[in-house]
């Protein structure tokens, strides 16, 4: 194993990265019974850290699992593991938090271990990882593609406690790996037909001058996507929900998906159809430098950086993952 | 903590059953995409070993995982496990393994480990564990409460693939705690409102001097629901699949509950509401005598005296779980 | 029977309370076929009658029940049915009519009758029968429990006409009935999964500064429900209607349920998941209290007082009762 | 009013049908909360009461009712009430008995009476009321008509608990009442689209020589239903449930109704396209003097009696009602 | 058969009307596979002709149509057509252009054919053709009819692609033929019960002095409909989409049906119900006048004069058809 | 254009196959309402033709097309035809018969015409233009792919009525185009997830030595599905319809596709993953080659040979087309 230093918060104590390891008897694998979060920094400061606590806490809450940290605590937590793992880290890095609580392990193991408590671990890793390769999809756009797997109505399993239930996620990626060509990226189709989401990433469209997103119900309502409500305000664009056919869609003038590693990516083609008349449209280029003044970091360069920092040191290339 | 000798197998070696953990970035974690069997000895011999395979490599082949194992290599691997951690069991005890099959680490963080490689994970451990304290339940029966919380639609989350998004079951078992008095069990409907399952067991009825249990589509279809066609099959009742509603519930003369562990328990009460005239209706004992004889253990019994055993050690009482 | 001297008007005569009954062959009780409203005054001057009898003319128009009288005979015979009574009825009390429309005896039944025509019934009893022991929930709150009984959907059997076929109301009842604890009101789903309305009652969340509430399709539009509107604009709180899911519930601030007996109660916990951060948030106890101003009447003390009154004179108590 | 001297029995009291009224107060019309059957006789011995008896009481135990009477007792007091009737019946009359229980006057009006029980009546009226003018249809046959009101689904609202919720069934009625033409009756589809019920009758089809009717699901499984089945059985014609669609209608060779008061009607049309070649099929036709055999009336041939009776004595003509 | 001397545009081609056909093995008639419009002139002038354009061109695009012409040129085939046909029009004659593209003939079936290409079809015949008969609508109103028949669903076969598939809505018209009396319209419902349009028509509603229509979502959005809002704008009337039942239709207090040919007809009945208490209502009124002004064609008199028209050359009377 | 000699039957009159076309008034173009049959001769004797005849009569009935021709004259047509254009088709060649019946040119274009009467088309072309190409699919096997398209409810528009309103099969047919890969052919699901059909091709699968396709409900009955039923009978095959899901239909050892043209082709994968272990199992070769000797033709070799003829003649290769 290739130790690097990082340290993982793992209740209440520092380990190793490659140490960092649940219980199979946690519930976290017995049931997919974990909620999570996963930040970014920008310029190495945290981007909306309160808000993805207060989201995980929401989890929690919903989750009934009993939480031996207040808010404060969790938010300390997360500051004290960047400062530990931050000399670890390039200058031109950014911080990437996972923060996981389940309510740990199941009561018939609990007797194997000294005490009864909810996991919690934070891990901070570099951006980059996430990140890398994905320059290339602001030159050419995603293809969104919508899958035969739909997304699981909020009544059943709500999208909006970020869980780990979601292996249907993994479903709707498998099958938008088998479109021809490259850059396909699933796009979920809720029960009633409407657009819902991607599998780590919220949908927006650009028509007649507004700024559309699916409404908030059998999605995951992301950091980003509520950021991209405020940027639109600060430029004076009119932001709002809708229930979004695929009529709407294909009849948009832009397209574009937002997540909390990549902040915004242009949507090209939907299911190979033209989605308006160039790669990234100008409302999304508009957000996209907004967003970038905002947080003082050209998000798109830093994605090319990345790239080419990759190239230099690796001489190999990494295909994009994407989860938020 | 507190080393009991057993080892769990991962990956190619044995390790202590505390150190059995699996790391944050493995995909079991990041998307609940793991696969699983949890199985039972009688006397010490494997049930249905190799369906709880052939179920796993079903799971395996759905979700894509590339397996370094064959199915004859899984079998022995659990047969290798139980021989390591016999010396470590009771003389009455059952060997109980879990076995899970997950992707591995997921691609963006692969580069930090040695190989990037399916998880394979048996472990292996006593099954007075999971039923100690049902005794009580062949006394009182189970009251089954259906839940607000419906199952998931086979299109949308297949339960037919026995894997680890299952945060719904969680949900279901809250709801089902919140029920005044003792013993109840969630009993989740499909979205079709037809009975589904248990969080889980499977549900069978008895009805007109039939078994019935629903349609094998928006459940997980058991091994011991299998097992209790096989059963019928032998004792010349007729077993058979059907869309059952709450009304033929309702007036049907018995209703018991199967999985892994416990193999039957009846349920005395639906919402409350009686099912037949006794605990254990004349069918339900039927089937669990024979299940009984063919396996060589009074399956009553010995959940009996593991009760017993464990008042008598530790001079408490733990509430049974309910894991499959 | 203990008389009591209330008369009911039943088809243009007064009756007594106890004789105030429907023929076996009334299509209200052969097919559910009626149409209803429950009133209640403030100090003893009716409210929102002539609201209540537009929605029952509305039920009448749609039911295609042919009515031998006009809107304005209808509240003439309301108030006549009031002045007859209100000698029997304590100064404190208030007038709460129910008034009933139904079609009338079944044809094949009709020659046994004198004639064949509308059954047209204003009964009128004090408002404390409802409401004694209500006073408990604006100590405690309401505990709102999720049913799995769904709401009817609108195109099968429309709740806005507010009519007697209803069981499905009495089975929510009895499921909120086995809850575990007090105080725990029936909350139904509709079945897309939105919250849809109480048993007897419309529920109200208040979530970032704004009043919301289910949107009137899978509901009774109660005329309290639109009372809070008209509060609301006075008191200048942004009120509004949404598809309001159980996330959105469960990270509101605070909710109530409104209804015409008892006008707003605080609804503490849902699932027992608490809302809010106390018993009856501020935005709650504002709206009470304008509703209080301008009708006159200190709604949540007169329940008090009523309850007073019941113990000194009873020396027991009631359990609250819920129709509205 | 007419006295007719037959008397109904209402909570141990035997009352003068005209004084068969139910409290505005009961469960029954505040909730449409009361089960209830109607059964017939032939040549004055009741058909299949055991079974009416059964079903009302399986009705009774899902709703809850505290029921003060056992089963013998039901019976006994139906028997009763047709033994003090019988006098007031003409020689050719058959016995229509009514049974209603509901659950009582609601809690908060039960000070109101002497004691709080469950509401229990029995009537008994002339089956011909019923069933005069319908004499048509065995010339004519049904114009079966599919309204866009559907069926209610069984875990929204059970139509197996044969209850009085059903004012939907009303609607249905009056929108076939809108077809060009006579003898339209409504046949209402369920939520999936399969053909479910009339409203107060059952349907069945001939095809392949066989006899199919709906699932048992969203439907009211009649007694009369039921006893298709057994002569089927004894005609050695096989007789089965399916999920029924339009085109599997529109392609049988027969089609009829059945219900307690007819036993069975032709069905000649469905939305006005032919069923089959004749008004009455051969199987139909074969079922129906099968039923005639077995309980010794000419079932048609009374039916025409009656009519000719009807128009003796009243010079006018009835249409006929349709409720089972 | 009978010249007329208009021509048709073919392809390149101008053919008689009556040899304007397409081959058996084009797309067209094997999959429906062809999108439409349909289009009116006022005082000969083309209305609206560039947004039936660009709705046809989205209809190419998502059925992914390789089309050999642009947008421009179709306009000029367009207006070309009209010029040819003009002199065999009546001086007070509309132009109702019908606008057909298909993929073309079938691979399979291609070697047949000198080219392959699509199909591209405009003809031109009077607009009297479809509206001869309607002025009747203007005196007595439409009765909508709610039919079984329901809209399909636009992630199943989405109506805003006008195209060819659609003998659903001939199934609506058959439906609503057998209602009794004159003047009913098919009105589809959606899945989900909301009211969705007419078969050739938008359905509006006036209630609470605003315009209200159904969402464009399992609808086709009629250029006529656009125009509502447009004209509601100049009037200062406030008009939205919303999610609309049958409850909020019947307590409307005006309804009325757009399409191309007619602009507006009143709808005095739904169900038979009485909406509102005129044959057309007062906001109706006012849009009809001011689209009549806004074109210069007083629309209602145009209609009467082509009838009157009608009725003098041919003596006799023409039902009117609805297709738009 | 390139005359072949080959007539087809026109409404009464023969004319040259490329004159066979429909006005652009007919209902089959404006509404897709005309139903259709395709035929195939084994040997050049037509199989099942009268099947063919009767469920296309069975569409008549149903969408009410007023028909000028008896079954019997329907079938005299298709063997005139047949035998006009037999002189045309090569030794080898066999017959493929193409039946359209529309209800004629709508009513307000009527006046053109001389005579208002349904539209009747008998085509008649080789086969082999259907099946060439196909031969590299028994080597191969199919790909089977679910789209997000699905199938649209029997109860919205019934694919039993074999009808031209179907642009989604076109629009399924696209979806798998963009597939990766070779012979991807689509497969819909049904709204409720169940395995459904092919876009011009019912599925069967084998499991547990049992043949099995999905229930007749959602999908065209074909006339090759019903004969694998008859096959499946004499050769002692069990064979039912059953609710399939997308597990059933992993876990099958074998799975084909059958159709007119090409009786039966292997399915090798389901969305990429392995049906059993080879491309055509051995109950499916059973099937083929019963249904090779009972017509005696040996359909694969047929195709074999029309593939070769077809490369000799032309130099090239047709990619096959799967219409049925």
């Amino acid at each position: 194993m290739k130790k690097s230093g990082r340290k993982v918060f793992f209740n209440g104590e520092f380990v190793d990265e490659l140490d960092a390891k649940i219980s199979i008897y946690d519930s976290a694998l017995m049931f997919g019974d974990m909620v999570f979060e996963m930040t970014r920094s920008f310029n190495k400061k945290q981007f909306k850290l309160e808000e993805h606590i207060d989201r995980i806490l929401m989890g929690v809450k919903v989750l009934r699992i009993p939480l031996q940290y207040t808010k404060d605590e969790l938010i300390d937590i997360c500051n004290k593991t960047i400062e530990i793992n931050d000399p670890y880290f390039n200058e031109n890095d950014e911080h990437r938090l996972m923060i996981n609580i389940s309510r740990g392990t199941l009561g018939l193991y609990s007797h194997l271990f000294d005490k009864q408590e909810s996991t919690v671990i934070v891990s901070d890793f570099p951006l980059k990882w996430t990140v890398t390769g994905m320059d290339v999809l602001y030159q050419k756009g995603i293809n969104a593609v919508v899958t035969s797997q739909r997304a699981i109505s909020q009544h059943l399993l709500d999208p909006k406690i970020k869980n780990r239930s979601r292996v249907h996620y993994q479903m709707a990626n498998i099958e938008a790996s088998m479109i021809s060509g490259e850059n396909n990226w699933a796009l979920l189709l809720d029960e009633d037909g409407f657009i819902a989401e991607g599998t780590g990433d919220n949908i927006f469209f650009v028509k007649d001058g507004k700024v559309i997103t699916p409404e908030g119900r059998n999605i995951l309502k992301g950091i980003s996507r509520d950021y991209i409500f405020e940027i639109c305000e600060e430029l004076g664009i009119e932001c709002l929900e809708k229930n979004i056919t695929l009529h709407e869609a294909y009849s948009s003038k832009e397209c574009f998906m937002t997540a909390t590693p990549f902040c915004i990516l242009p949507v090209r083609t939907l299911n190979k159809i033209d989605i308006g008349d160039k790669v990234m449209g100008d409302v999304t280029s508009k957000l996209l430098k907004k967003w970038s003044d905002n947080v003082g970091v050209d998000i798109r360069q830093q994605i090319f950086d990345f790239n080419q920092d990759f190239k230099n040191t690796s001489g190999g290339s990494t295909p994009y993952s994407f989860n938020s």
